[in-house]
Formats: C-alpha cells, sequence, structure tokens
C-alpha cells in the first residue's frame, strides 16, 4: 500500500475543514498568527523545491495546501 | 540554497506556537477537529512511509509534527 500518497492527501486535505470554519464561524482567536505565517511560507517554499527537483506530486499537493492556509491566514489577520 | 530543507523545518516548527496557544489559553472553538484528526492521521502516515523508504529526516520531521498535532488534537477534544 502506498502510504505516502495516503499522507499526501489526508495532510493536504485537511486544511480544508479548516478553512470552511474559519469562512462560516470567522472565528480564528484559538488559531495561531504565528502558526500559519511559517506554515504559509514553508509550504511555498515547498512548492519551489517541488519545481525545482521536477516533483509533481509535491508540487500539486503544496499548492492545494497552500491556498486553503493562506485563506486561513487572511481570515486570522482580518478578523484576529 | 535548500529550500527543502527550510520547507521542512517552518512547516514542522509550524505547530509549535499553535500547540503552545492551545495550552496556554484552551480556546479551541475555532480549530478544526476534523482538520487535525486528518492531519494527525496523515502525519503518522508519513512516519510509516519514512521508515518504509528508510528516508531519516522525512521520520524525524513528521514525528515532531505528530507530537504537536497530537497535543492540538488533544486539547481540542477536551476543550472543544
Amino acid at each position: 500500500m502506498n502510504f505516502g500518497a495516503i499522507a499526501a492527501i489526508l495532510t493536504t486535505l485537511s486544511f480544508v475543514p479548516q478553512a470552511v470554519k474559519v469562512i462560516k464561524t470567522k472565528d480564528t482567536s484559538g488559531i495561531s498568527l504565528l502558526m500559519y505565517s511559517m506554515f504559509v511560507g514553508g509550504v511555498f517554499l515547498w512548492v519551489i523545491h517541488g519545481i525545482n527537483i521536477k516533483d509533481y506530486p509535491l508540487i500539486f499537493a503544496n499548492i492545494v495546501t497552500f491556498c486553503f492556509a493562506v485563506i486561513i491566514l487572511s481570515y486570522k489577520i482580518k478578523y484576529k
């Protein structure tokens, strides 16, 4: 069984319910601004790394994660 | 420059400030239970995958992330 693929799908898509929750509730008080600032930066660098090594699953998974993490970060900044 | 290593460090350590925040504030209302359930499962599978392919940085980074994600998940379950 390809645990790596399942792991990638789970960790990538896990940010969808969090993005949906902040959009619905605007409740971001418990969310760490520092976490999502670091995380968005890190995921962006994963995309760059993926491009450098031409690893398309890595690029695609991290672009998806990046989009949802940016949504969460922007709601955190807007709604503190 | 090794973007992959920096990306790994940022995305791994980004869960530290979130863990510290939930421990200090116990404010988990805005945090998605589904996100952390999926994420903890996914990170666990990354560790298994890392063991299978004998990728020690992958194993180590995901064990660290797993520990902090489990803290966040347990506080979410305890403090809803």
